[in-house]
């Protein structure tokens, strides 16, 4: 077991009408003035947003408005926001939505506490935000997250880049969690957030370490539950309890718990990063689950025993250990299976990829063959491009 | 599932060697002097409190000591804590020890920021903290999970009372921990410790609730854990890997992350505590043990899935669906041998207790006849009673 450091300071507010505390919450960090931070039509057409205004009014909290954030959230607005915030003396952004509103909040809250750094170069790596402002969030999709990791993920769409970078300044001060918000999500986005939440502890999961029997387990236990429950709310959209599972399972996926001990790099999420980035329609879990089984079957032979581990305790094959690698090639098509079950893509091409978009992705996605990503098989660009390859 | 709160705010800092960031992770914190708190001849024996001495000296931070908290602490020193700080002007409480230091430090650091309550009320349920002084650890033993729990459990050897309470308050603000300072953690009190972490997670796997099936397998996951890590730990004391995951499930056995969107209470450590109150010379660990198969075998018809789930996931006990209360007997014995196996006691007399005692324990555990404890079967005073008799 590695050295770690576990540090997850959000406070979760979880249930059925949790939301409502949100002035009241907010209140307690004496704001000057909030920037109230959304998408577009959804939370105005569910009467939400309205519902959050009345409880920043009833406690008398300032608060000016931005909306407009899309998937797969853009450098350009979150510029427009930390203008809007340094007139305005914003000093909390509060934001309500899924993954892409949570990532610009971050990145508009950091860019607004550093103003002497270009906000950009917080995702191109060159430089960590010191401070940043307090944040908040009204969950309104289960899948990126977003809500307790430290993660950001900005796509630049001038030069088509989607990158992600890592801060303790990125974690949220708070956040809301009502599974009832998310029982309008549809089918297809129910089903991408499946994957990309799965696929937030599964990558860690296989990233090279040992003795971590503990973490593993956790792991597990979040993997299987959201494999249930991603099916549980596509059969019932309005399943609370399978929801509140779903939701609760992409907070703990993502917020360290399920790496601790162990190196962690997200490896699918770097090949899709560049698919997304490129394509940016592509919805990001479908981007994944079209990328995870060429790689698992690209990987798996680096290291069997872990292998036989996943497809034993989370897909319940039987190990035939004559044959060990017929048991892991089982669980992939298994979840493969899964996948397309829920309407998953299980290759690029299905996702109007083109064929000679592989090797500008592959060339990205190696930071031009300076990067190798982590493994037990460690991928340079020849690799990364291999498993686009097989993707397509 | 119930709404809940989600609120674990301690940083931990895990591994070997990290103790030796301790100066410079106060030093964030810019105290105008720190209570070095510990307990006696061990972590002075061992050259731990040397270093944590010189971390503080070369951080120029100003400190006092207080040394000679005793297994289950008392009162008396948490007074005697409150008053050398208010004296030398402390503002921040470190802890090197094991759950009893630990919890000795929170109610100091309590009493220090609420003078005006006297702080036996805090341990007696009629006053909450309001405010606490930053705190921090260096744990040295892996047990009670104090190191990131909002518990704290004091004893008034006055009037033989061992009181526990629940605040936000009492979240330490850092836990440092190295498994390499448990290598030191002699047999008995290592079986001690591997009960109590258990008994943590599987108390509140048996509190009543449902559809929280995420919440149960990372429960599972623990339990299961633990139970490896503390027979690895016993065969061989210095295996960094088993004590790793030792004190890694103590934290996370305790921490709130295994009762989310269920109630929670802790009934077999509310039967304990009358034991370990009445005589101090019992380890809480080995009364856990004493008591928790007689509960167990008095309680599990009130729910017999709910078992069935247990003796199957934890103990891999084949149902059988014709005769299911065999099924869970046989869970309960397994895990009765396995108590027994580590050298913990499976009764009371095997401690000393005295058959006189059980009606004066049972009183004081309902509260004179006024609490009912939590349970798919409750328990008042006459079933604490019955139970206190079968563990006799």
């Amino acid at each position: 077991m590695e050295n770690f450091i576990y540090d997850t300071p959000t406070k979760v507010y979880f249930g059925r009408g949790e939301e409502l505390k949100v002035g009241k919450i907010i209140k307690e960090y004496n704001p000057r003035k909030v920037l109230l931070h959304y998408g577009g039509k959804s939370a105005q057409a569910s009467g939400l947003l309205d519902r959050v205004r009345k409880c920043l009014s009833m406690e008398e909290i300032q608060y000016v408005e931005l909306g407009g954030v899309v998937a797969n959230p853009e450098l350009s607005l979150v510029r427009k926001g930390i203008t809007l915030c340094q007139q305005e003396g914003v000093d909390f952004v509060l934001a309500v939505g899924g993954g892409s509103v949570l990532d610009s909040a971050k990145d508009i809250a950091n860019g607004v506490a550093n103003p002497d750094v270009d906000v950009w170069d917080f995702s191109l790596g060159k430089v960590q935000p010191k401070k940043t402002l307090h944040k908040g969030t009204i969950l309104t999709l289960a899948a990126a997250g977003s809500e307790m990791s430290n993660s950001c993920v900005i796509t630049n769409a001038d030069t088509k880049e989607k990158r992600g970078y890592g801060s303790p300044c990125n974690r949220m001060d708070f956040a809301i969690e009502n599974p009832e918000l998310t029982f309008t999500v549809n089918a297809y986005q129910t089903a991408c957030g499946t994957v990309d939440i799965g696929l937030h502890t599964i990558e860690r999961y296989f990233c090279p370490g040992h003795d971590t029997y503990l973490t593993d387990a956790v792991a597990e236990a979040v993997i299987k539950s959201i494999f249930k429950a991603g099916k549980d709310c596509l059969a019932n959209p309005c399943d609370y309890e399978a929801r509140a599972n779903m939701m609760w399972a992409s907070s703990l996926a993502h917020n360290g718990l399920t790496e601790c001990g162990r190196p962690s790099q997200l490896v699918v999420h770097q090949f899709e990063h560049e698919v997304s980035g490129l394509y940016p329609q592509v919805a990001h879990g479908a981007g994944l689950a079209a990328i995870w089984c060429s790689w698992a079957r690209y990987v798996y032979k680096a290291n069997i025993m872990r292998w036989l581990q996943y497809a034993s305790h989370i897909w319940n094959v039987d190990i035939d250990f004559e044959h060990p690698e017929k048991t892991i090639e089982k669980a992939i098509d298994l979840q493969e299976k899964y996948y397309a079950s829920i309407g998953m893509p299980i290759n690029l091409r299905s996702l109007g990829v083109k064929q000679e978009d592989l090797e500008p992705m592959a060339l990205a996605c190696s930071r031009n063959k300076t990067r190798t990503l982590i493994g037990d098989k460690p991928l340079a660009y020849d690799e990364i491009l291999d498993i686009f390859k097989m993707a397509f």
